[in-house]
């Protein structure tokens, strides 16, 4: 070789001395070898685990039992565990045809997406363009990348209470912390706005970096009106707050309660980040298809959070190639086919809360507010009215769990405790027997004073 | 209500008190409304974006060149763009088969992934159970999730140069930083010991947290003897640093350089977190299905690392349900049919790599080191020996682009300036041409002195 290149490690032949242990490995031989693991992997806890697992654990079939009664799942957020509410028909034969064509979508795709999907997507969101778009590994790797993007150590994220602990997992896991504002039971579970109002007195608008607005909502089934989305952002206006719209559910909602999606409502003079997919309004949850959609007011004030999460997402590539392809078709407002699984899956999901709810309000003990949309609604339990053996939200799933092998999630895994989620999506038959144990259960363990 | 529940955020009715607003939000009403980025965000920068950015916004088709040239790209580690290599079958097959189910593989996964597909990748990674398995969002995704695992801020990996610029990316994006070790060009790129530890002593064990080695390599194409990776091993096991193998390209090397894969030779001497996927070896980068197999030493070293792993790994679930089921039939090695296509797959590989490197040799100024295996190898350009207007790769690279419409990476994205990398994915005919055009190119600019 006549020339050495500029190297940013020089490349150069081996030096011949020998090599030596390194003094400290040598002092340090006979200590136990722990290698430590990352403070972010630490503090990366999902405070759901610590509540549910235990429950999980003592899940039995009915022949352990003895009984006969097989489990019933009302705890689980995945609409397709019954089998009665199949994927949308256009999603299979998207990938069907996906996985047919040429490159079988088999190919390194754009670190934001596919240029179709992101356009459908855009689209459906009424945003600027596609490149507002950023498709992510789900609904939970959109969020991901919106708050890594406006979340730095310390910083504060406004989140409801009630609500998806995800929030808070995702922000603790980059250091940061959430502040939970009140929903309100008694007024639709509304955002308590006096609340958030003087937890921003608390906290400062500094430290404050977004709001998260959960609509339609997990775990309440409440879905805002457009005069409270007004309300909310009239809120982040005065404080210059953007707003994390985690719309993941859509317009699943029923009939008297239309969907407005915050972007609309918000109309430029706020910023919002949508976050939505697939997993829920097309039933695919497994798929792992989400996407952020930035809707930056007319100061152009996201153009430095868009930007950073545009890099984020060059780190790891966002959804499957494969699931992508779906995207462009499912999101096609002029399919006659599509409108019409839209409305039934829309109806039945209503049918099915109807039916729930109902047959729930006469269980003694127990208050019901009636859902709007989504797929799921929280009862109040007035622990006081049972027994001695029911003392709280926890007592009072696990032994349901325990005398009757119905499982729903304790209010506390949402944060609000002395309430229980249920989710509405198994068939009717699924839902009477499990409302029919719970009432007996309730019967069982009410004491009228 | 006559009991009002323990609650994290007290439910109660909103006082009747008007709004007001913030003070310091009516002060500073008049300053321009700027949502700050994520000090991460900011620091998450891909740097061959910025190299190779500015070489592709000069691309053109040869209709617009005028020449009829078009672009033969020897630059994207994708194997489908060509078409000549498609998916392997049993993909394809997996898929379809996993659409047509009860289900639809459309319904959530365990976080660390499907059952049967941890114990496919356990079975085929000698791991001692499909526990110490966790799915990820493609290889990345999966080294993601080691290396999160592994770095704090301010501590540092010792990654190869030239090597895979994702680790430098990854780290910094969480603080931390990378140490480039050296790799030997006249040595098979082996790795420079010495090199490392000099920097061991520079940097000290406690800071560096883990030594990153990738076999088979990119983008040399070296494929490392067991002898060498011994060696790695001891300098792991003396400094007491685990190992992060990526083998992402497991065993695609050529019929004279077996694979030995790096949790093998450690044999529970030293920890060893192995990353890889179905990207490369079946020919379905798009897909995104990776993971990371955790082959802990006899002391158990790794636990932490494995628990805090795990943790994260429930933030955002891995990799689409669909093509998770694509595992178990893609690595089941009693499958005739798969390792014909496999042995095949690599005859192939090794045939366009020889035609490659042979013809490259005849390029003046230019030296060739065989590859062995992967999909890339790296020549060394003789800029002393060409003419004015090629002072560096980056040079030669926008020239080559510029004159002869033919894309290759410079070295200097890989931290190796005087080089350039080369795709041998290409079928022969494409190959052919890209060496005619290449070889027309340095004759236009060699100077014999």
């Amino acid at each position: 070789m006549t020339s050495s290149p500029v190297s940013v490690v020089p490349v150069e032949a081996p030096k011949e001395e020998p090599l030596e242990l390194s003094l400290l490995a040598e002092v340090e031989k006979n200590q136990p070898w722990i290698c430590p693991a990352s403070a972010k992997s630490i503090r990366t806890v999902n405070p759901i685990r610590a509540i549910v697992d235990p429950i999980v654990a003592n899940m039995k079939t009915g022949e352990e039992r003895g009984d006969g009664k097989d489990l019933i799942s009302l705890a689980l957020g995945d609409p397709t565990v019954a089998g009665n509410l199949p994927p949308c028909p256009v999603a299979l034969t998207a990938v069907e045809t996906a996985l047919q064509s040429q490159g079988h979508a088999a190919g390194y795709v754009n670190a934001c997406g596919v240029p179709a999907a992101r356009e459908a997507i855009a689209r459906f969101h009424n945003a600027k363009s596609a490149d507002a778009v950023v498709i992510a590994n789900g609904c939970s790797g959109a969020l991901e990348l919106a708050l890594t993007a406006l979340l730095d150590p310390g910083t504060v994220l406004l989140v409801p209470s009630p609500g998806f602990p995800l929030y808070q997992v995702i922000a603790e896991s980059h250091g940061a912390s959430v502040v939970h504002y009140r929903l309100l039971p008694d007024q639709n579970w509304e955002c308590d706005l006096r609340h958030m109002e003087e937890l921003l007195g608390l906290y400062g608008p500094h430290r404050v970096r977004g709001i998260l607005v959960n609509n339609p909502c997990n775990p309440t089934g409440a879905v805002f009106s457009r005069a409270h989305l007004e309300q909310l952002v009239a809120f982040a206006e005065r404080h210059r707050l953007p707003i994390v719209a985690d719309e993941v559910y859509g317009d699943l909602t029923f009939q008297e309660h239309p969907f407005h999606p915050m972007a609309c409502v918000a109309s430029g003079k706020v910023p919002v980040i949508t976050a939505s997919g697939l997993a829920k309004q097309f039933l695919v949850p497994g798929w792992r298809v989400g996407w952020i959609v930035f809707h930056d007011n007319v100061q152009g004030s996201l153009r430095e959070v868009e930007a950073g999460a545009k890099r984020l997402a060059q780190v790891v590539l966002g959804a499957s190639h494969l699931v992508q392809m779906v995207v462009p078709k499912i999101l096609d407002s002029n399919n006659q086919e599509l409108r019409q699984w839209k409305a039934d899956l829309k109806l039945t999901l209503e049918e099915q809360a109807k039916f729930l709810s109902l047959k729930l309000k006469d269980c003694p003990g127990l208050e019901v507010k009636e859902p709007q949309g989504a797929m799921y609604f929280i009862l109040r339990i007035h622990v006081s009215k049972f027994g001695p053996a029911i003392q709280s939200d926890l007592d009072f799933s696990s032994l349901l769990l325990q005398e009757e092998n119905v499982f729903v999630l304790p209010g506390i895994a949402f944060g609000v405790p002395g309430f229980f989620r249920v989710v509405f999506c198994g068939p009717a038959t699924v839902l009477e027997q499990a409302t029919k144990r719970i009432q007996c259960f309730c019967e069982r363990h009410f004491q009228a004073s």
